[in-house]
């Protein structure tokens, strides 16, 4: 149901919403981030996500398609330019409540495979993890000890929607680790030192890729907990590959084990 | 040897440099390109490539290590901020010749293997492309009418150096076909369309990899010319990888299959 038509930028939902934008805080205390395009709206109501708020612009959209959300406004082109991230284009965008998983909803049936990354920087980066993990249909993402918010605009946005599809957990690496064994997964740690090559390394039962920062790898107490530790192999002048780069790689050698087991 | 210390942003080499970052036509014209950091520049003489000057703030880089340059120029903290590029924080800048390879550059002994890249248009992509390229030891990127020049600052930063060591040609896509073609080279087409799954083909000879944009895909002309049609499974909701992420999957299995063979 239409509710309003927003033309002024001093509008307090304006405002709203650029706050929830920019600041995390204002997202972990309000409990909604904000979501643009039809597509990753869709896949919030698919993902079973709760759709607050609509705001759509007819310059941009002509026509809303139906969403799951009952508190619709519209607003006019300049007020689309500042509520949307980014230069937003796509002429909708949502509030959206959040949804933070425990460990313990994780489905750990079947023969799990988990990207952990540990202190994940960049959410970027983060949202690119989540997207291949989506790809190679991993079980869930992992973040431990993280310094970005889950809801960042760039991840979301950097996902292309895999933050919706993919289970992901934030947690301590101590808990991750506990549970990790506790369902028997094996894990393996992406580092250089006394390391196997990763294709040598089977992952066809249930398997953990855990991944640190670029800039200063994996803590002792995941190198202490590790049942083996994988390199892939740089063998040309730079020393290292992007965490997002990484992490595809290893989870397709699991995805291409796991098929031609 | 220092030939003089800048202090005026109004100084003509101050807007020589900015102009060079922001515009691809003036580094054509002029021939050189920007390049940030001091092992980014170790790599440009590494490289065989010429620097012709050198910019350092000492407020950040206290002593400027040796590099192959006789022209340096010591800058203030406020004309750094305005040379490097994007909030730049190495403290060194050089202006560096570039240097186009042509098809008959490349060295096509041993077992070569090859990325193609057709109308890649975001740099960013390309430089995390010759990234994968360089880890994986690949012969070398080529750029089927490369929509982006290869030294444009996102695409210098984002391949962290592998732009100065992984050979990268531009050319046509009909040339790059011929080339391939006469050098008996077994041409891999990444498409979604009658396709194989890309760990069930072999990539253990001569072999291209071939990769167009992520919207619109490749071209007729290389469907045509490809000897194999490969694709990365995508098992969950996202529709394609980035082309990155793609490009380092598909390098990595012929890595492998090398290996392990």
């Amino acid at each position: 149901m239409l509710l309003e038509k927003i033309t002024s930028l001093q509008n307090s939902r304006v405002k709203r919403l650029v706050q929830l934008q920019s600041r995390s805080s204002e997202r972990l205390h309000a409990g909604v981030f904000v979501v643009e395009g039809v597509r990753e709206l869709e896949r919030c109501s698919a993902a079973g996500l709760e759709i607050e708020e609509v705001y759509f612009c007819p310059n941009i959209l002509p026509e809303l398609p139906t969403l799951a959300c009952n508190n619709i406004y519209e607003v006019t082109l300049p007020v689309y330019d500042k509520i949307a991230y980014r230069g937003g284009t796509e002429g909708v965008v949502g509030v959206v409540r959040t949804r933070y998983l425990d460990l313990t909803d994780l489905e750990m049936g079947g023969n799990p495979l988990i990207v952990v990354l540990e202190s994940v920087e960049k959410p970027g980066n983060l949202g690119a993890v989540l997207r291949s993990a989506d790809a190679a249909s991993a079980t869930a993402v992992i973040v431990c000890d993280p310094l970005t918010d889950l809801y960042n605009p760039n991840l979301v946005r950097s996902s292309t929607g895999a933050i919706f599809s993919v289970p992901c957990v934030a947690c301590s690496s101590e808990e991750c680790i506990a549970f990790l064994k506790q369902h028997g997964v094996t894990i393996l740690t992406a580092q250089l030192q006394d390391s196997h090559l990763y294709y040598d390394t089977p992952m066809t039962g249930p398997t953990a890729i855990v991944m640190g920062t670029e800039a200063t790898g994996l803590t002792e107490v995941w190198r202490h907990a590790a049942d083996a530790h994988i390199r892939i192999p740089m063998q040309g002048t730079v020393d290292s590959l992007n965490v997002s780069v990484s992490a595809a790689i290893l989870l397709y050698e699991a995805v291409r084990q796991r098929h031609t087991h």
